[in-house]
């Protein structure tokens, strides 16, 4: 693969037949609406989910230039990309260079002093502080915002709403055929995780959210297990973890099941485990904060003696990246709106014997319940 | 997925059979000589490839805290990663927080003024900010440090060798595979990548070094054109870009065939292409310089006319990371060293017909041509 850094992150397939069209043109209206309020006069786009959301390009390097005018706005990116930009982001002028800060001071550069916003959270340190001294040279200053676009993420419209289902889709289809048809005593985690993970392909997913996690026995007892080649053996606890994508919207979703027997102290915090996550996702209603939605879930599980066997927020918004605002954890003030996409996820773990963790991708409604996208059955299912 | 952003990158596994032990703590030796260069008394570090080259650990979310005396080394993750970190960094204390520069302020800050390092290329300017403002509370200075890791990772160890070499096999077996068994008329692109990714697995590998690049026909003339549904028809060109990974070890590889009869402008950008490759991994001896095994490749398609559509650098370092130092592109001043791991990959593309890019990982040896990991054939195959 030629030359700079390309994320192995959101992968491209072009537009999807049946899934709503995208207006990109809107978002960047929406977007731009912020420059005012953050005193710049450009800001200079770079991370990679951002760039996709406001201009539907997907490779690993481009720069959206957002300008105070429609008629400024540009895609920057490199030769190695000027076909598939010019497809997926039809109609946004393009310019091919490996250095858009040079093209920003050349675009506003044209006398007067002039603030470009750059976002802190996705540009280096380094980054900042080699254009930082350009931008002085050229009489102008180089600006912090944090959190604009990103902002704007959070309420998902109708669009990614159709790819988020349809990637949840998949992967409930995908775990329910892995629980039905592969799982069995003597197949290994790293056999399940990959028979998984080809199951969402097959199915119509463009790839895999997050490496999946498929942790068996004590190995459940890691939230983050990585899959290895333990065997499965009867009386196993069972917990996948794994999502799929859909046009780059991220799919999560988490069951533990058990192989025949499990230990009665399991079965108990299985039992915690699925009311706490009940109580969570009731919890997210329009107004809540991400705050309340974890104390609905900690504060159960708290209440049966697991508090400190819940080591992880409750959850996290999740879209074009599979983590994302707002935080569903505590402390988070982030208040939830209607169409807002998140997962509820608690989870307790046992050192040495095992761990039971629930999760769901849902999406928060005008009023009433939250819509759950992936529709798996929860009570405990032994194998 | 629980909470926090979990990069798609190096896949863990555990240690494997049959490769050599690696040893995090002479890596870490020769990293702390070079704190007092950097005038800094500690350094933390955070990309996650760093973190694994001195430590072991593979989880998203880990730091080190790189002490002047190594007994003040401290391995930083969460709860989530406890029982990774405690087996693949065993025998490096760990603590378990959010919050890595809180743990520094503490166990540095015990008086006196102190300088924290921190890696200005991995670390997001907003992170910069904050932690700036906290150092300074604590009467302490926050130091940006540039590719001081990055430049003890560019010689490859015996341990990485092997890995390296582990994953090309893989990848080599894995091509011969697909051109052999599976590529013909009819197949889409799609197919074609998801059999490679699932044959790597099959042949032992982690996974894929980055998503693979499948381009048919001219398709072929984009450089990092992602796979379609679009079938492959007799006459066209076929480039497959692709590679496993071993141990977080990535390789990296491009063949590109001929379905049938080929268009005669492209039999000639094919020898030219050919050509060109060959002379650039007769350049990359010990001694040289990126910039000259770039011109090696680069002169030659000048030469042939054809230089304009060379649109890319001529390869990079690779390692535990896809794209690392050294650059292999005009102005790379970087002297190659024995054990430097490389790609030689030039590519010639001719918009609306197709294009040829022939690449290898290869390895710089102490005297005389390079040792080449990627052994598939390289002459013209038509299949």
């Amino acid at each position: 693969m030629s030359s700079r850094p390309s994320a192995a992150g959101p992968q491209p397939g072009g537009p999807r037949p049946g899934l709503p069209r995208v207006d990109h043109a809107s978002r960047r209206a929406r977007a731009r609406d912020y420059l005012a309020d953050a005193d710049v006069d450009a800001l200079l786009v770079t991370a990679p989910a951002n760039v996709r959301w406001l201009t539907g390009f997907s490779g690993s390097n481009g720069q959206l230039l957002l300008a105070a005018e429609p008629a400024g706005d540009v895609l920057v990116t490199d030769d190695r990309y000027a076909q598939r930009a010019a497809e997926e982001a039809a109609g946004l002028p393009l310019v091919l260079t490996r250095d858009p800060v040079g093209h920003a001071v050349e675009s506003l550069g044209g006398g007067g002093s002039w603030r470009l916003g750059v976002e802190a959270g996705a540009v280096s340190w380094a980054d900042a502080r080699r254009w930082h001294g350009r931008l002085v040279e050229a009489g102008a200053e180089l600006c912090p915002t944090e959190a604009m676009v990103e902002a704007l993420r959070v309420v998902k419209d109708d669009a990614e709403l159709a790819r988020l289902a349809e990637a949840c889709r998949i992967t409930v289809d995908a775990l329910s055929w892995l629980f039905d048809a592969v799982v069995a005593v003597g197949r290994t985690e790293r056999e399940l995780a990959t028979a998984l993970e080809r199951r969402f392909v097959d199915l119509g997913a463009d790839g895999v959210a997050f490496p999946s996690i498929v942790a068996s026995g004590p190995n459940a007892a890691v939230a983050h297990h990585a899959p290895t080649d333990r065997a499965l053996v009867a009386g196993d606890v069972l917990t996948v973890d794994a999502g799929a994508t859909v046009d780059g919207y991220h799919a999560d979703c988490t069951r533990t099941v058990a192989l025949g027997h499990l230990d009665a102290r399991l079965v108990e915090v299985y039992a915690a485990v699925e009311q706490a996550q009940a109580l969570g996702r009731a919890a997210a209603v329009a107004g809540a904060t991400g705050a309340e939605v974890d104390a609905a879930c900690r504060d159960h599980l708290t209440a049966a003696g697991l508090g400190d066997r819940f080591v992880h927020g409750t959850g996290h918004g999740v879209g074009l990246d599979v983590h994302e605002a707002p935080a569903v954890a505590r402390g988070s003030a982030a208040t939830l709106a209607p169409a807002t996409a998140l997962t509820v996820e608690p989870g307790v773990y046992l050192p040495g014997i095992g761990g039971v963790r629930i999760e769901d991708t849902i999406v928060v409604t005008a009023d009433g319940p939250p819509t759950i996208l992936t529709t798996a059955p929860r009570e405990l299912r032994v194998l």
